[in-house]
Order: C-alpha cells, then sequence, then structure tokens
C-alpha cells in the first residue's frame, strides 16, 4: 500500500508526495480516506497561511472533514473492525483537564486538531487515528455523508447552544456553509419557523430548497422591519449570527425577542464590534457562542441514517484526488459559489 | 343561537339538553366547538362515576380535546377576533400560586380543568373561555387537529420531561392513543431510534405507520431481550412508560441505559408497585413523571402546521354531535381497537 | 386612619400630602408600611424626571422596595392575616401572557412595577397589594430587612442568571449597592473566592466587610493583570458587571475563564459598547443579563431568616418619613458614599 | 523508603506486610499518603469479601479516602510538584468513553476505583496516582480534611443531583456519615431548611451540632406527620434518602412537596422494594440517584478552605497506621456510634 498526501508546500500551492504508511499505535486504527470535504478554513491557511495565531510553518498537509474505511486495528481496539467505515472526529483531546472531565471538551488547551498547526490534516490516503474519535457509520450512510458530519456538527452544536426547540422561531444570519447546516440542524431540532438571511441569491435559493420556511435577501429588503413585522414586533425567540460580518453581529440585538438568545457561531474580520447591549439587557437576552462542537457525531450520523437531515443537499462541487490543487484554486476563486466542496479520495 | 350540551346523567348514561348561552367575562372569548376528542378519562368517568378523588356529583358535561371558532369578544380581550379558530387548553390556572409564577402551572392547586368533577367539560355548542388559554389555529390547521392538541401535549410533555434530544434511542411501553402521540412527540423532538412495545397487534401497526423504527410484541418476544440485543446489552437512552401496568412499570429498570432516564406516563391501575432500585442506583438513571402538560400548545400547533407532526394520523373513528352516546358506547366496547374517536360538533 | 404620601411635584421636589386610604380588592392585602429603600432609580427619577421611555408626568410617588404589616384584608385573601409582616414584590404581573406561564414573568410586558410610571410607588403609609406579592416575614426577620429583600433580589438574580455555585471563582466589577447584594448573593449560591473591583476605597472597605475574599481598587492596580495572576491566567469562572460604566463592560471578556459566563447588571449609560467578541468567541464564554428578577422573594427571605446572608450590611444611612425631602437631598449629593439609605415610616 | 501496606488476608483479618515502592508512570505522581478514612464499604469487605459482584480475591488492600503529599513527580507531570499536599480521587476513567467524554466520568464502565476489586486501596505508605486525579490541597485545609473530601463528594452529588438550590427546604433521612455530609452539602448548596431523620440520637445530635435546623427521631416522632405540619402539608422540596433501609425509600414520596425532587442515596439491602408511584406521578416529582460524583474535588476544597463546610465536625475516632486492625475492629463493632474513623498513616 502506497500512502500519498497533499502538501501545502507555499501559499496557494500543494503537492502530492508519497509518504510512509501510518502505525497504529495503542487504541488506533488505520483509516484509508474516503471523502474529504474543503472547509473554508483549508482554504484560508492556503491563501494566508495563517489564522489568528495560528501559523503554517514548513510543508503542511490541510483538511478535516473525513470519512473512510478501518483497513488495520491497533492493540486495544475493542469497537471497530477491519472494514467497518468510520467518519473522523478531527479533535484529539487529552480526556484529562477539567474541561474534558467535565464535558465540555471542545475547550482541551491540549487538543490535536486536524490541519490545525502544527498538526497535519487528512488530505492523504492513510492515516492512524483513535478509535474512540472514530464514529462507525451505519450502511445506508455514504463515506461522502460522514464527511459532511464534521460541517454539520458545527450547525447542531449552534442549534443546541441556542437551546433550540420544538416550536421555536430561528433567524439565521448567513447561508453559507455553516449557515446551511444550521438551518439542517435547527430543523432537526424542532424549530417550526426558520428565516434565513443572506445577500446572494443564490445562497437563499439553496437556503429555500433545504427547508426555509422564508428567506430575506438583505440586499432587497429591511432585514429588521421584515423580523418585526413576522413577529407582530416582538422578534425570533433565537437568532443565529453564521456571516461573521460586523454588520450582521451588530443586528442581531434588534432580532431577537425578550427572554430570547443570540447565537455567535461566525468569525468576524473585525475582532471589537459595536454592540447595543442595553437591547439586550431590556430585553434580558442571553447570548452564546460557539467553538467547534462536541459529543455531537453520534446525534449526526443518527440523524443522517434517520432520514432527519439531508446534508449531502449541501454538496455543491465534487473533486477527485489527484485535481486537490484545482479544487483548491476553484473553492478560492469562486467562493460565493461554491457551499461545500468535497474531494473523492483515490 | 341555541346551546346544546351531552349531559351524563348516570353511569354509561349521556343526554342531549338546551342551555343557556355562556356569557363573555373580562378577557373570555365565546368558542362554537367544532370537534371534541374522547379521552379515556371521560370514558372512565362515564362508566365508574369518579377517577380517585374526582367524583361526579349531578348532571356533569364530559369532554376536554376540543377546538373550535371564535363567535365573541368578551371585555379586554386583545388577541383574538371574531372568526379565528383556536384549540382550547383545558386547564384554566390561577397564575399566582409559586408553581403558576414559576412556569410549574400544571401543578397549581387551583386548576379548573374540563370535565374534571366539579368543573363541566366542553360536549356542547358554545363555550365561554379564557382569551389566554385559546391558541388560534393557522388555516393550514384544521380544527379536528385542533382537538388532538390536547393529546399530543401530554406526548409532547412526556418527552419534554424525558429530555429527548436529537440522536436519542428510546423504548415506548405501550402503543394506545398515550403512546402513539409520545412516539409522534419523540420524533418531533429528535429521536432517531424508536421502539415500541405492545400485545396488541393492531396498534403495533399503527405504531410501525407513524414512525416506529421497531415494534416489539411482548406476547411473542421478550421484551428485555430484544432491548438487549439492539442496543449491545447497554439498554435504552430513554424508557417512556405510557402502558400504566404495574408489569410494564417494573421493567422499565432494566431497559434503560446508565445515566438514562425513565418517564412515567401511563397511570397503573396500582399505587404501589414492586420496583428494582438497586438498577436505577447502580445505572444512576432518573425517573421523571408527567402530570398533565405546560407551555406546549403554541408549540404542538406550530409543528402539525409545519408538517413535523402528522397527528391526525391517530384518529381512528369519527361521530356526530347527536351520536355522542353511541361514540361513548363503540369507545366502551372497544378499547383495544379505538386509538381516537372524535366527535364532530354541530 | 390617616394615608400621607409624598409626592415629587417637580425634579428634586418632594412634598408630602394627605390622601384616602386604598381600598382593598379581591386578593389584596393594605399594608401599613415601615420601611422604605432609596434606589438609585428613585434618585434618578427625582433628579432628571425620566428614565429612557418611562416619563413622570404630574404628581408621582417614589418608592419600591419596601416592607409593612398587615392591617386588612381584602375579599378571597387566603394565606396572609392581620398582623403579618411582609416585604412586597413591586412588579405586578398579568399572570396570563407567555412570559408569566413559562416561568420568566419579569418579562411580562404589562407588568405594573411600583414608582414605575405611570404607577406609584410606596412611599406613603398605607398601600393596597396582590397577597400573592406579599411575602410573610418571620419573626427574625425585621422589616427593614424586609424592604432590602428588593434590592438583594437583583443580587441573587445576578447569581442565578450566572450559574453560581459551589466553587466557583467569581469577580464582580463595581462595589456599590447592586454590587454589594451580588456579592452577598454570590456568596449565598456557595461562590468560594470572590473578587470585588471598584474605585472607590470606601466602597471596597464595605466589600471586604462583607465577605469579598479580595478587593481590587481599579485606580491603583491593573484589573486583567491582577485576575491573570491570581487564575494562572485561566481567568474567572464568572464575571458580574454592576457598575454599569462602558470601561467595565469592555473590560469583561478578558477577566473571563473559557466556558465561563458574564453576567451583565449595571445599566450603561451609553446604549451602544465596542466589545471584543473574539475573545467570547474563542473562550465560547455566555453572555447573559438581568432585567430585576423572578421567583426569588422567598429564598431570600429564607436565607436573611437562616443568617446565610446579613442583609442589614449593606444599609448606611437611615432617615424617618418626615425627613424624605431630606433623605433624597442627602443621597443625591453623597452617591459614592451613600451604599442604601432606608426611610423609617410613620 | 520502605513502603508498607495492610492486606485484608481473610475476612475480618488484616495484615501488614512490606511491599515494593511504586514506579510513577507518565502523568502520575508518588504520594506520600497521610491519612486514610474507613469507609462502610471497607468495613463491609472486611467482614463479607464482597460488594455485590465485587468480589474479594486473594489479599486485597483496602481504603480509598485518602490524601496525602507528592514525593515524586513522574515524567509529564505538569501541575504538581514535590511537596504539594494532594486529595486523591479514588476513580481513574477512561477519558474516552461516551459517559468520560459527555462528563458523566462517574459512569465509566472502565473506571479503576481504589479498594473495588480487582484495584487494591490506599491502607499503605505510598501509592502512584495520576496528576489529573490529585487535587492540591491549600495550606489551611489539612490532609486529615483532605481525606474526607471522598465521603464530602458523596454528599455533593447528592445535593448537585437534587439541585439544591438557594432557599430550598430538604428532609435528609438517615444521619450516619453520608447523611451527614449531605447535611453539610445541602448548607452549602444554600438550603435554608433542613430537617435531618434518624433513630439514633446520637446521630441526631451530631446532625444538630452541624447544622440541621431540625431533627425527627423517627422511634419517637411520626416523620410524616412532623413533615406535613412544617410544611402546611405541602411536603419538602427535596428528600434525600440516605439510610438505605426499605422503610425510609418507600417513605419518601410521601414526603416530597408537588414538583420536587426525592434523591435515592443509600444502597438498600434489598433490591426490589414497594414503592407509591401514584404519589410520585400525581405530584410529578422526580426520583435521581447517586453513583459516587463526578467533578466535586476542586468545589469541595474550595469550600473547605473557604469555611463554607467544616468537613472535621464529622470524624469520631482516630486510630493510627499501626492501629488498623484495632480501627477495624473498632467500627465493626461500634457501627452506630461511629460516624467516621481515620486513621493517621506513618
Amino acid at each position: 500500500m502506497k500512502n500519498r498526501a497533499f502538501y501545502m508546500t507555499d501559499l496557494k500551492k500543494l503537492e502530492m508526495n508519497e509518504i510512509g504508511m501510518p502505525k497504529a499505535k495503542e487504541g488506533e486504527v488505520i483509516v484509508k480516506l474516503e471523502y474529504v470535504g474543503i472547509c473554508g478554513s483549508d482554504v484560508h491557511y492556503l491563501e494566508h497561511g495563517r489564522i489568528g495565531d495560528f501559523v503554517v510553518e514548513g510543508d503542511f498537509i490541510l483538511g478535516h472533514e473525513c470519512a473512510g474505511a478501518v483497513v488495520e486495528l491497533g492493540p486495544g481496539v475493542k469497537n471497530l473492525k477491519v472494514g467497518d467505515r468510520v467518519a473522523l472526529e478531527p479533535g484529539v483531546t487529552c480526556g484529562q483537564c477539567e474541561f474534558c472531565k467535565s464535558g465540555k471538551y471542545n475547550l482541551c488547551p491540549d487538543v490535536k486538531f486536524l490541519a490545525t498547526p502544527p498538526y497535519h490534516g487528512c488530505l492523504l490516503d492513510y492515516i492512524a487515528f483513535p478509535e474512540n474519535m472514530a464514529f462507525k457509520l451505519p450502511d445506508n450512510v455514504s463515506s461522502e455523508e460522514g464527511a459532511l458530519v464534521e460541517p454539520l456538527a458545527v450547525g447542531l452544536h449552534a442549534a443546541a447552544q441556542g437551546g433550540i426547540k420544538l416550536g421555536d422561531r430561528v433567524v439565521i444570519l448567513g447561508a453559507g456553509c455553516i449557515g446551511l447546516v444550521t438551518l439542517l440542524a435547527c430543523k432537526a431540532y424542532g424549530a417550526t419557523d426558520i428565516v434565513v438571511v443572506d445577500i446572494i441569491e443564490k445562497r437563499l435559493e439553496a437556503a429555500k430548497k433545504l427547508g426555509a420556511t422564508r428567506v430575506i435577501n438583505a440586499k432587497q429588503e429591511n432585514v429588521r422591519d421584515v423580523i418585526s413585522l413576522l413577529t407582530d414586533g416582538q422578534g425570533m425567540d433565537k437568532v443565529i449570527e453564521t456571516a461573521g460580518s460586523e454588520h450582521t453581529v451588530k443586528q442581531t440585538p434588534y432580532l431577537v425577542k425578550r427572554g430570547g438568545t443570540i447565537v455567535l457561531v461566525g468569525l468576524a474580520a473585525k475582532d471589537i464590534i459595536d454592540f447595543d447591549f442595553m437591547q439586550i439587557m431590556f430585553k434580558e437576552a442571553d447570548i452564546k457562542s460557539v467553538f467547534r462542537y462536541r459529543n455531537l457525531y453520534p446525534a449526526a450520523i443518527g440523524a443522517i441514517a434517520d432520514g432527519k437531515i439531508d446534508v449531502k443537499g449541501i454538496v455543491t462541487h465534487e473533486f477527485s484526488f489527484e485535481d486537490t490543487q484545482k479544487a483548491f484554486d476553484y473553492v478560492t476563486d469562486n467562493k460565493q459559489e461554491v457551499v461545500k466542496a468535497v474531494i473523492r479520495m483515490g
């Protein structure tokens, strides 16, 4: 078996290299990857070489949304067997710090997250991975869907942080990939009235197709007025910001109902934003935020298997492993058009 | 306008009488009833004249599952108008006790609940009812569905008490009306694997049709063994008891997973039941119970309107108002066959 | 019995008038007031004639922190008797809207709150008040303490919104009246390490006396550095902002720990504030806010009776009813010195 | 350094042996034990050789309540240093199963718990232990108090499971060691009215001394009547069963208030108990249970350091390490008298 990996060797440049086969340590399995999704963060690293304090140094393998098949078991593996298809949860945590022990492992300071420097990603044929972060896919969930569990988990965590429950009325700001998985997640959590806002018509069409009750093109309609009209001036139970723009973050206090919740998911370009806290206090609204996700892979896979969530609906482009450079180039140049591109591995 | 009411005048005997039109007090509306569902408790009062400490004295109007159209507004009504169709939440609470003030109004000791002595029910043409307990139905929710919101709310409260969330695996004991609405509710709350148990094949077929992942006929299969097999010996995340039999209540500790939750919904004939608390403690399982419901009508109506819950699917029989005696006779004599019978009002 | 009331007749001007005795309606009691606390909002109305959209029009009675003795029972009163001493919870809510029914009655849009225009306050001898908002004081809780339950309830709600629990480390920004009651509340909720920040030494001494583990004078020490040092760079579990200054609101994201909670209590003069949301998102911190309080009077009274909370410790000044004008003048002119002034009624 | 250990060599027989020094693996520290508490389970193993499915085979070291000083650091230890005094949380969990990852590590099926066969306990001079389960004691918390954190954590978990909050009224059934630490815990969580029930006068005196508001000797008073009287027939917010007798478990439904919570802590001799579920359902009461504890050592240590909890108050007997056999004999023969005996190590 040969193991090929795509390395980022310079800004915007990827190069395929053959590397050695990984070795499974205690509790690990070797997974032959079948699908890898391209995330905005992968594209950002390739374009800019860094995200905040995380700086790419030397050759670097991108990719953290993935699924594949188990081809080998390391010592002590108990629950998987060769041939099982699995989705990999990309953050391997310490299991021992106060965050891990209290169930908030997404805040573990010692997490090793795929494609977050200095840890390589999964754009390669074979990877060694801890069994406890490799979740078995049932027969009726494809490996492509398995790779999409990662972005879906962000949407599910957003819905969970927002306490979305049956009957909630929700407005989602932004209809990019994260906005759309948040839409799927809110529906699965029971929201019955979901308005999606964006400024790109194509994305709004996607939102409509994926089940939004109503969409608002913020270039054509005044979001605040429409939400007010739809809710008799009360505002929405939950407001989820996924666009990550200064403008949309600032808009949230005016869209939320008394006693409601704002969830911040999108990372804005600006750290510091003018915000109307008086609205928040008068409404006694909560503000929650989302840092990755936790404990959601089994639920996500269950919901896909059950037909509750059609995650495939977000895929707009597919490339072969050999065309990885082409795939990244395309996504980089067509950010508004691409919702989710995936790479079909060798 | 004339107002006709069916009175229970003796055990098993109903009689239609003409009565005066109700008068709308401050904050009340007059509703012309369009559908009234027959509940097991109505049938029980008619057969036995009492449920526990609640004793029927004198002529008594049954019925508490209902919907209709607003025909008149009392003083101070703000949110409804003539012509609105509404589902009535049958428990009118005090709004001032510690239970009401803390959001658990279903435990209000001063509740006036339709068809719970000494308060009459709604098997009549016109009723005066507080606006705040009359929930507007959107155009795409029929009045028949509106009447079914009441039993559905019990299922939703069971799911809420059980903390049902996306990806939960649930076993529901009993596939009568409450078992089936609990099934609908668990699905709407995100459960992805729902096993329903009963001993009557027809009910299990209904469960299957309404979305159960798997059904168990407890006469043919060993429930404990099947659940163990389905869950690798772990048990189900949530166990919801709706059958109300001693046997099924006793069974719950063996079916639940470590850290899971048992929800008791069905009232058993026996007050005191042998129960394996050692299992509960070893598993650190929770036991929750259900007394009616609270704050669920808007979510229920939203979920029906949205298509998330097809509550009509539980109706097996329909009668006209004039045939009310016939309806009750039929239900009394065919308890195993009837899931839900409704009366189409005049 | 004569009933005297102090009216605000102009900015900064109060005038005593004799008025008629109140009449107890259904469910109401007549209370002879014994103590009334002066709140910052009372002073603000007297100085400026308005708070936001609430504008004083015509002669107006201030005061909403109060306790007294029941002297007469209206019809239907069930739980109180003449002679009972009671603390009055000043917001009388509708009991019927969705907020009231779900336990968040502090968000009731139809609340009638003492001394919030157009509703008069309690700076008078006798008042009629609903029994369900008049909480009986046990023998070992004085009427003065009863009047202090109102500000204490704000602190308790802040602690509750912050989810303060045993072992939490908390920093409270601001050591005015609300900062100090929040300190008392956090201690009662189990916080074991409470740092209080202010710029007025006298207030910090008060905080120290009331149980702060450590105080920081923000004029002399860098708050961020000290908190970082005290927590090995991790930040505090909970950050409660009571100062209501732009500066302190902006400071909160840097003081909170990963996964921690910020609670906003103080109303800042500025509606819109620059805020570092990137910190919030990186830490997945929650932001909660406080609008009055709900369901806390019984717990507050219980905690005072039990000795868990020594609320009297916040009183710095006492005046007689006749000296009400003098009392308000003094408080207005000595805002930094006065923590809490109370008026001993006739 | 020599390492002495007390082995249970037969029923009721202990024998001191010298053994090799432990070796610190990755992430472990060597701790010289200073205090070890004797738990009822230790005594039970010594008397009967088993608890349920856990059977003592071969020579076995008892003891799991302990604290001591770090004398050596293994590789990779980050937060402790030689000389630190630490309390050891005796259950070392896998950190990777679904229970560990979701914060309920007490339910980890692969836990290695001190003195639970086949894992030896800590009645020895030196032990190797994972750093992340060794909690540093501040200077003002003694090692004796450190050893008492273990039973205290059970009480704290009981209070947490019961959702004890400020102002709660609580009845605790049983005033043995676990009843008393539950009392301390409930006070620390804010309960303001705590009634303790037992049949042994000496224990009730201890409860009184540790802060019970009232005690009931169930031999002299009818518990149900007294609780009813104290609560105007309403029952207590929370009922915590620590006695582990069939009688007291059966009593709980009659003592709890509508909407209240029962917490089961004591393991009854009988697995299966007659229980009035009709009461539970009519009151919509919750039943929670306690299996060890989780995430509570830091809070417990903080509360002891802060003076919120005086855990030393439960110690009634102290023995030297050399007198371990004598200690166990005494405790075995005087179960009603001994609340907590501790062994002062070499």
